[in-house]
């Protein structure tokens, strides 16, 4: 009896699991909402695409951020690393006490956990690149105090 | 003396992957060869262009697929899942026993693990996406028998 019991609820859940699990998900484009980045974490406008979310399955978040000229990020580091791709535009993108890179569309750059950085448009150019954003123990950014005019523009 | 051996190891290897891990990493577009999708995956013609490999930090790969008018992946399965990101053109991609859907720059498609399926350009435009596509025990896809021109039209 007890055996059966269990049999029935594991099969209960067996069908759920796959009436869940089995199907495509298709996100239309123009289904997620635009957000602005917030004026806490970045300088200028910058418009975040949200694609996708991490998951069980899926360990990093997608989103696509689009950043007017002049605009970047504050100084911030990832607990388990960013991927960004670069998608349109030109960017400028540095690492704490490195030299400033410009990025253009194809290149891909990858962050390691823990790195000091910024990334943006630079001073006369739009950019903007998808980010593919590990997750850690559900944290994916630590932000820091804003890029200064004289650091963007060193 | 075995603590001492142990330590300056120890403080060497350290001093290498701090050497190795805390810069960033920029992989310009071009360094990276675009690839043929082998005819045994594909019908028509597919170009890969690899974004960026899997890693310890990162459980995924990204590539960039390009289809031509009528190309199109085989049937296949990804045993942890995959997302794709439309970049440009209109494309097509089903499940099995499902209906074939069409597919837009922007849209943002789950297949979660297991789901036989397949994707590819529509019959008269190309399509490319991005697959940012989860390993699983050093595994990503299992490749299964060609869309057959029936199967794809219908």
């Amino acid at each position: 009896m007890t055996k059966a019991i269990v049999c029935a609820v594991a099969a209960a859940l067996s069908v759920a699991t796959l009436a869940h699990a089995e199907s495509m998900q298709i996100s239309a484009n123009g289904s997620r909402p635009s957000a602005k980045g917030p004026d806490a974490n970045f300088t200028g406008s910058v418009v975040v695409d949200p694609l996708y979310a991490a998951s069980a399955d899926t360990h990093n978040s997608g989103g696509l951020v689009s950043f007017e000229p002049g605009a970047r990020s504050a100084w911030h580091s990832h607990p388990a690393g960013q991927t960004l791709i670069i998608v349109s535009g030109t960017g400028w993108i540095q690492e704490d006490g490195g030299a400033k890179h410009t990025v253009k569309p194809g290149d891909v750059i990858w962050t390691p956990p823990g790195l000091r950085h910024w990334h943006g448009a630079t001073s006369s150019n739009g950019v903007s690149h998808i980010a593919i954003t590990n997750v850690k123990d559900g944290k994916n950014v630590e932000w820091q105090e804003k890029v200064s005019d004289a650091q963007y523009l060193d």
